[in-house]
């Protein structure tokens, strides 16, 4: 079976790590470069010796230029960077004949104005934000087939967003009433060396943060307004707990119309979906269940007393929020099979 | 100075514990009584290890009837109880004319319909709520004073209510789209052997449970009325999260009014409370800065995008939430400092 | 390419999680039949919601007996069951013809009177230890390859005598000198509801047990004995640590000629294994980098000042230490490539 | 009752925060002084939101010199300072008339030579060497009581020291036997911002590091020395696991006489020491019974198979290995009860 040739831009932060895990045993993904600039001359298994062993393991980091990268006959590259600094080797690696998996938050936001308003900064890029698509499979998956350039989606977004579509788009919430909080594990703050992040700050620890306007409300409301074909605003809480990785993201809304048709509306969108679990009115999620994989839990319930609709999701941050969602894109525009290396458990 | 005798019915789980750690260096307690049907004969020390060498610490366990309770000379008898078996022990305990702080939700509603709604069951004495004071000191203080039964709150309803009440009760926000999310450390689930409690179900774990309507939400609400003087009902999502101890809970609700008056409001209710620390707007409050203490820490924000004012507040679900409120209200019944014994950090 | 059809007997605790997390989707084996009494009627997918999604995850378990495991069709049974009850399954499915892989304790032990001493019962089926055979495949491979009935090795005695054989074997240390310091994640401990296992008990708590004479020494001192061709007892201490799943030993003994030895006996005796991997002198094996593989990392050190070799290893308990190491042994008695479904990261 | 006015030299990371959550509530204590370099200017309360609302928790962080320090009227200064620049200021602070309690390993070693081996620098303060007294009050007590410079000891020389002196004391062992196995929290490391100490990096992680030499190995060797009357040279190995404070340490060696004489020699050692509790053979000490308390718990046992003597402790890495012990020096050199501020469980 072909293997495609892929590079990993900037692969020593937990995303690069994760995508490094679950590209080093992808059966039609062949591993070619990887960059860090930190770490160029060193091997994949001395940065990180889980993976000693791997068929690629002894691949070296590079120091990241376009040049070098398209050099080593990658056809696609996965870019696992800051945003402001993604959008440039984007531009590049697409300049010389290369696909991009964007992890970054560069082209996530189709408004460059949006962009400046939520990263405090001009949008580096702007040229390419028409041709950047959006990827979340379950929702634009025939856009995703035919991508150059993939707009992965932020973990968050993807938790808060993946339950709260297909009830917008059925206007079975009203959108000015949605509340959503988070609890994220501590890899979503990144591979660095942080005094708030060491063990013993972050342990026997619960605290929000990035209140009131986290940056990753742009595009979860981008695709909530589409979705609800109206412009809808949101109160998001994310907060900090004491695991590794994991999501779980609570929202509510008021219903409008029957508990009844909520199931329906997601079994309508999702019940075909492999990587989207339904767990039924009551159904609970719990993040143990889909760390490692990139999956999404969703479970959800009624309450009669406050006409709201209950929405619970859980997805491991650095699996469906990060890396296995871009594999999955990465499968869908080399036209694999949406489920090829991610049948892990 | 005077020391009260003092008795602990059902000493053997978590609060418990909290309870035996705070009271066995009380100033002004005389610990001279611990109940446990399953461990009697065992002393303290023997039960938890840690208490060893504390004055009372080879204190033995005894079977829990109130005679033999009121035979030690207890003058206050703290009730560490489940609830439906708490209200036998204090009607026995009044009679023998000891004081009695309960920590069961037995006498926490006025109402015993609301009770049944919730719980299950009849009310088993409710000839006493009448006469039961619900002990948050900070908003109850004078009938704390006064009181021969203590119903001392539940861990949820102490970080849910502090912060909304004062909005409440200044009309500042509108009671019929209050939501909250808590979350809380493993310990309030109890100290029993339950298969979802070990170590390997809960570390890693991220869970909603106990939805849409959680039993603590009877009190919530009914204090939330009371502030609001108007039925209010709660959207309440509490979640399990591996730490030992530690409940953090973000309320929103849409602002009537200016964002100014919060912090008004909130100084006004609590700027002379030793135990609530305002952390103003944009503070997050951590439940690494409260476990072990008394103290409600409350961060509060506004989101003008939503109009929402967001609450933060983070406590010790054993601590504030649970037993050394409950040690606060026996330094207010028996004429103590307030601060006594709890001057830990 | 052909499938083996399995049986999984005794899969609801955690090395039945983890064997059904591997043989879900290994390349060469068809998942048949899974029993738990407890759980009889239920599907793995109910038991486990990790599973929801894998081509077998709606096998419904069964209550365990030899005639009806034998109806699946199934060629060899993996046994995850409590010492004492897996002997008599092991008997009787060998019986109907199926290869069976044990991992309990009951056919480890080649002596049934050492299994009395250790495990205060006769043993159940003493007919088989003969025809048994200890499958530590590094060891032991071609014997394993021939097996009927494999005694997959405990999680303790993998870490202990994978680095102390060779030396041993090499007459490098002092076998009267060797001391033995583990810690083990708490999935040890298995899946039950124990008031000693639960959240709060295990959290930030350290502390050693089952000393001075745990069960496993048997097995080790057994391996240990035949490669340094005398009996050798051994000083061993586990500890119980805040981790979900790991093994870390240290160990040390007096070395007996040259330090370079250490290092040479070692490769030699596993530089071509590809499941251990030697992190060379002054190498620290962190169990982070192998769980949920089948590695063991291995280092080592030399301490001039007392003479001792110090030797460093890290596994998954239940992994190398239990679920995959029978998976490697399984891939050996069918002919299948060693490592064929284990090579995860 | 007198209070004695103390200065917290370097009281920004772990060591100084757990000397400060003591010395805040002590009764005979007054912290007049404060220093950090990086955060002066900053309060306390701002700096640990934790200590908000304690007597002196507005006090002001300065930058560290002897001068000012002195000028505050603080009569004794602990130093929680690196070791190398903590006896520059112990120098300076003594000549002002301060009694010093340094925490840092500047005034531990007897020999400037061994520190030099050690530590890699020569001593910066021999001239001190002779008057500083090393501060395990269980063993020097009388010492400490007349010491102007406090040299207290480290948290992994405490917890192994202590259970071994007394039986190298009645020659019950032998020294050339002994190893040692220890488990620190992460908190032993120090609050900074490091890689290897991300919660990613140490939750569900085990690894051994710093040997075969260890520093801290030059002050047990010293005082194991002392108590044998002879040149002991001690195997030891620390581990790094997932909590944030407790060290728990095993050690065995060869038995020289009848075991009984091991539970003798600990209680003539120990039997009326408050801070040491004895739990006798068979005991397993549990660090989560010591957390937060100047205890340390001491079990042992006798393994006949292999004539080896176990040791196990348990005590705080900060609490008995760090600042509770400091201020229980601090107790003795001032004529305060030994357990003034610290019967806190």
């Amino acid at each position: 079976m072909k293997r495609v040739k892929i590079a990993i831009i900037g692969a020593s932060g937990y995303t690069g790590l994760e995508l490094l895990r679950l590209l080093l045993t992808h059966p039609h993904a062949e591993l070619v470069c990887v960059t860090s600039r930190q770490n160029a001359g060193r091997s994949i298994a001395e940065l990180f010796p889980r993976f000693s062993g791997a068929t690629a393991a002894e691949l070296t980091f590079i120091t990241p230029d376009a040049e070098s990268v398209a050099a080593t006959g990658a056809e696609v590259a996965f870019l696992a960077l800051p945003h402001g600094v993604a959008a440039g080797y984007a531009s590049s690696l697409l300049e010389k004949g290369l696909r991009v998996i964007d992890l970054s938050a560069d082209f996530r936001l189709e408004d460059p104005e949006v962009y400046k308003e939520f990263y405090d900064a001009d949008h580096p890029a702007p040229e390419l934000l028409k041709e950047a698509v959006y990827a979340l499979p379950e929702v634009h998956r025939e856009a995703i087939q035919q991508a150059r350039l993939i707009a992965s989606p932020g973990c968050y977004p993807t938790s808060v967003s993946l339950p709260l579509i297909p009830l917008l788009k059925e206007k079975l919430i009203d959108p000015a009433t949605i509340v959503t909080c988070s609890m994220s594990g501590v890899s979503g703050a990144g591979r660095k060396a942080d005094l708030s992040l060491i063990f013993c700050e972050c342990n026997e620890s619960l605290r929000a943060y990035g209140i009131p306007k986290h940056r990753h409300l742009s595009e979860i409301e981008q695709e909530l307004s589409k979705a609800a074909e109206e412009k809808v605003y949101l109160s998001f809480t994310p907060h900090l707990v004491p695991v590794h990785n994991g999501i779980h993201t609570t929202s509510s809304a008021r219903l409008i119309g029957e508990p009844e048709a909520v199931q329906a509306a997601l079994e309508q969108a999702y019940g075909e979906e492999y990587f989207v679990r339904l767990l039924g009115k009551g159904g609970c999620p719990d993040t143990k269940n889909v760390t490692r994989t990139n999956f999404i839990d969703i479970g959800w319930n009624y309450d009669p007393r406050t006409c709201r609709v209950l929405l619970l999701s859980a997805e491991d941050n650095l699996g469906k929020g990060a890396g296995s969602q871009a594999v999955q894109s990465f499968n869908l525009i080399c036209g694999f099979s949406e489920t090829a290396g991610l049948q892990n458990f």
